[in-house]
Formats: C-alpha cells, structure tokens, sequence
C-alpha cells in the first residue's frame, strides 16, 4: 500500500515511522543488532526474497540506519552495520521486544531472552523518567504540540 | 504487500510487530494515546480513508489493543480507547518519539514535545538498565535464544 509520507510531520514519532514504519524494516535491524551482516545470513534469517531484502537494504542505507562494507568473503552484495543512527533504535528494538513478551506469548511458552554479557542476566524493563528520575507514565504526560 | 506471519517466532520482536508492524497502526495507537477517541478525529488527524481506517481499528480490536465504546454523540461508528495491553505500547511509542527527535529534524526545527502533565518539564530519555539500575545499551547485552 502506497503510504503517506509524513517526512514534513511536526510529530517526531510520525517522522520515525516515515523511516522505520515497516515491518521488514525493523525486523532487518533486529537482525543487525544480533549481529548480522551478510545479505545471505539476512535473507534466510528473514525467509524474505533477494528483491524485497536489497530494496530495503538500500532503503536504510539511505537512511543512514546501516552502512554498507566490503564483503569479509568477497561475494557480490555488501556486508551492512549499523551507523549511529541504526543503533539509537536499540529502544525501539527493546519497547518492542519487553510488549511483545508481556502480551504475546501464552504462559510458560519459550521466548529469545535480552540478557546482560557479562553476566547472563535479564535486563530490566524500560521505565521513562522525569528529570528527577521519578517513574512517569502515559497518564502522567501529554504531547505540546508546536507553538502550543 | 503480504507479509510472512511471524505468530509463531520465539522472538518478541517479531511477534509484537506481526501485531503491530505497520505504518498506520502505530499512528492510530498514538492518537489514543493523545486522547483521540472518535472515528472522525482519527481520519481528520490522519489523512486517512474511512475504509482504511476501519480495517486498522478493527484489528487493533481484534488483538486487544483498542476496546470500542458506544459513541458519545450516538454516531454511526464506535469510540475507540486504549485496553491495558494497547497502554502497554507506551514505551514503544516514546522509543519512537525519542530516536524521532534525535535523529529525524533538523538543527532547531520545531517539533511536538511530551511533557509531564503537572509541571509541563520534558521527560527524560528512555535509559536500559540492568537489575541494579546501572544502564546497559546493545555492546554489553545479547539475545539468548530459546534452548541455548
């Protein structure tokens, strides 16, 4: 479905969207956080086709959400990492990853877990703060708009 | 374009965005989350068919995200609110926003801010933290798949 672009939105998650709203999108860079790069390890990770894989490989090249670099092998496509950009949606990844376990999942089914490196323990829940870091929450915050 | 169902994906990720994975739905549980309630605010707010609109609330009924309520002006079509499961996206949401804010507007260019209802002071930014409450981000955790 040919989408309305929200690129002049004064609404930043409307502008976030207008660059990540994709399914496959997210999912690709997921993948890059688990450490991915080859096209070939993104595609049957994905189950997506070599066309719909390297349109939005481009596409977040574009973005400057990933990075291509030359192949470790020398193959035919591009290695591609995260820049900058890519890894500040490391919350995004995460909001996404602690609803999708709180609602998604029947009691007791297996779940991939976010744990610690150093330690093997599960991370924490993100929890938004004020400026004192008191916990707040959509009941306690609203949105000024421009010019409000 | 038709996508893979991911339902069935050990990854939270790719379960919550087999839910919640597109452009508009995402847009639509942030007009909620701003109070919007009414079949015509949300198209007005949007820009958005009625047929498509429709569609996408009638999923997010579907997966429990908004709940219909009989409309306070006795309209043709359903007010739309937030279950608790749809309050949980939340964090989703300001992920967005935030990494929106960074990385998406140019230097001083005017853009929609969420602050805290009593005292109108912007919100802090969405830290990772580890069961101790020290911040953690992607290069010291990593995803434990099911069975390893």
């Amino acid at each position: 479905m040919k989408r309305k672009s929200m690129d002049g939105a004064e609404c930043p998650v409307a502008r976030a969207l207008d660059v990540i709203g994709d399914w496959w999108t997210l999912l690709i860079v997921r993948d890059a956080f688990d450490g991915i790069r080859r096209f070939g390890a993104f595609q049957r990770n994905l189950g997506i086709s070599k066309g719909i894989l390297a349109g939005r490989l481009k596409a977040l090249e574009e973005a400057d959400i990933l990075r291509p670099e030359a192949p470790e092998d020398g193959g035919a496509h591009s290695d591609y990492v995260l820049t900058e950009k890519g890894r500040g949606l490391f919350t995004v990844i995460v909001g996404l990853r602690q609803w999708g376990e709180a609602h998604c999942f029947k009691p007791g089914e297996a779940h991939s877990v976010l744990v610690e490196k150093a330690n093997g323990q599960p991370v924490g829940p993100l929890i938004l703060r004020d400026a004192a870091g008191v916990p707040v929450d959509a009941s306690s915050t609203e949105v000024r708009k421009v010019g409000a």
